[in-house]
């Protein structure tokens, strides 16, 4: 059943470009050059590759977020251990600027589709796994000073909104204080090219682990009453949760307070919001949220609430272990209220989800806990 | 910090109810009804739970979907095996009474740690753990006639929605054509009195199995140039989806398609859309859809679409046994057609994702393997 449609990519017309995608071309077109140009000196051609190990990665105490150190990695074409790394570098890097003249995006899963194949005359593939093409676009990302979000690649898509903000994204006005009950999906990409702020008369942005919660503020009116934007980000935010609480905290100076589990998990979820991930380094500049504040779940809050024994959970050796490596991250060594937090979670021996609460009533929760920590402005920081 | 905010149960007034809420008040009463009734005949008080056990699941071919069969168990009270499974059998539903009469919803992990508790002069808990209460919700469902969303229970939510219909959630009116790249996420609860449909000029559903792939249909504007729905599930589509798929085929006469990948995970997932889950067989009748059809990924699709082996992925033993296993379901059972799919892939030995046409260019998938598939009618029942 051989039918007649043009193969997509040959016959697909150039597209116009975003200034955002004119700079990432430009970008990537540098890299290439790099190229041409120790071919025309007789070079060998090489690229320098920021680190992203641990010990190249620090917490910069005046941005007050972890960014990358200046160490980077020699990779040569003509060096039999890094000349498959060099050239899935570059593959990668027309893959993407193949997205960008389409005006297309796809998943990193789906470029690694995209650019899989035999070399021609051998039996070597390009990748073998998509394992070896995560890191290699992480590595674009830094040489080429652009999210992932930018090289037109996404991530899979979870986190929804609700609140008096509309927005527009790709031309269609979207009023996030109409959505019912099922909420704005959140997408994977946010960049400004895409997605444009119209009108917002929130005054903050509550933003909540799991979608369960998300459910109960939502069916409250939460956002309502207190006039705030409702997020979620189904547990660990991915990047486009992440850089959306970005632009709404920098572009409309809205404060984010996060509602998590009070347990090792919710901690960490906090510190890659407000500090970055390690992991993820170099876009901290572009995702960190260094003001953001952690409203609860507290490890206080068991006789603070009155909560009932039975909806604790102990501490497991795993969350113990846990519990003290965060509590020696940088940026809650020197904070004496997160040491006391994290303390005293080891001392309870357990651990606090936010559904716990509703041991004090279904809407306890968005009628009197949060509430009461808005209004005492009872946080940490 | 005890703040003087009402504790919120005692002091809410009761709300209007609606008429669906109102038929499951009053199927949980007379199950209540059922002590009293015994009490007044000094016998001891039981409960026939229909057994959902997989001896009591079968296929109904008229029909069309697995159904419950006719078989209970007895739950005494006066059991000394059975009474904790009785009395949490009537917890659960003075709960879910509580949820309905304050017009409050939750999720099953919520309604967990809301009943929660110590029995009084004593050291035993109501439930250890959510793994106790989850059946008994599901008892109580078929106990009480009810679907856990008219009991007011949700399930995480996920899966989202775009295409030419206007529905009313929750007094919002929301347009599925408006939605950016984002897309409305599709509530947990989408029972009539929360959910109605308004408007809708889609001529059919397309169903796609990941939110990477429905990114990509969304993006190329598939339901703009086709005309339909377009939907994902987030992998096996969660209870809120698949009602919604049903609502939408049922209620608007909408055919529905399902893009889901060549592997037994793919398959399981249609099956379950389409004739319903063992586990939910009590369901059925307001879940599945007996008319859902398989459009892709095929088996024979490497050949037809002339894909390159370096898109194809291993076979491994659990898929080959679960394969084997798919093939003898009653459904797929008399079906030449299925035989053969299946029958090919384990020949094939390897299994294709969506993903994989990636290999033929971005857009092959929405500009060609579907819209040829759409043309020709061809697809397995």
């Amino acid at each position: 059943m051989a039918k007649k449609r043009p193969n997509t990519e040959q016959e697909q017309p150039e597209v116009k470009l975003s200034k955002q995608d004119q700079k990432t071309l430009d970008n990537l077109c540098r890299l290439a050059d790099t190229v041409i140009e120790a071919a025309e000196r007789v070079r060998d051609p090489f690229l320098d590759i920021p680190s992203r190990s641990l010990s190249n990665v620090k917490f910069n105490r005046t941005k007050k977020f972890i960014e990358m150190g200046k160490n980077t990695n020699r990779r040569h074409l003509f060096n039999l251990s890094q000349a498959k790394a060099y050239m899935q570098t570059l593959l990668i890097g027309s893959g993407c600027t193949q997205l960008i003249k389409q005006g297309k995006t796809t998943s990193i899963r789906g470029l690694y589709y995209l650019l899989k194949h035999t070399i021609e005359g051998t039996k070597e593939e390009t990748f073998n796994e998509q394992s070896e093409s995560d890191p290699i676009i992480e590595d674009l990302e830094v040489l080429s000073s652009s999210l992932r979000e930018e090289l037109h690649l996404y991530a899979d898509k979870k986190g929804e909104m609700v609140g008096p903000l509309t927005l527009i994204d790709n031309g269609d006005e979207i009023d996030c204080s109409r959505m019912g009950s099922g909420g704005y999906g959140i997408p994977s990409i946010v960049e400004p090219d895409r997605v444009q702020f119209k009108k917002c008369t929130a005054k903050f942005i509550l933003h909540v682990e799991k979608n369960t919660v998300w459910q109960r503020f939502n069916e409250d009116k939460f956002w309502k009453k207190q006039n705030c934007i409702l997020t979620h980000g189904g547990g660990q935010p991915p990047r486009g949760v992440r850089r959306m609480l970005h632009r709404l905290h920098n572009e409309l100076e809205l404060p984010v307070y996060c509602l998590l589990d009070n347990d090792p998990w919710g901690y960490y979820i906090y510190s890659v919001i407000k500090q970055g991930s390690i992991n993820l380094a170099f876009e901290s500049a572009r995702m960190a949220i260094p003001e953001a504040r952690y409203l609860g779940i507290r490890s206080i809050d068991f006789e603070r609430c009155e909560l009932s024994r039975n909806v604790t959970i102990r501490l497991n050796d795993n969350d113990r272990k846990r519990a003290v490596q965060i509590k020696k991250y940088p940026w809650f060594e020197g904070k004496k209220k997160w040491q006391q937090e994290i303390d005293k979670m080891l001392e309870n021996d357990f651990k606090l989800e936010v559904e716990a609460l509703v041991n004090r009533g279904i809407s306890f929760v968005t009628e009197t806990y949060v509430p009461d920590r808005l209004e005492d402005q009872d946080f940490l920081d």
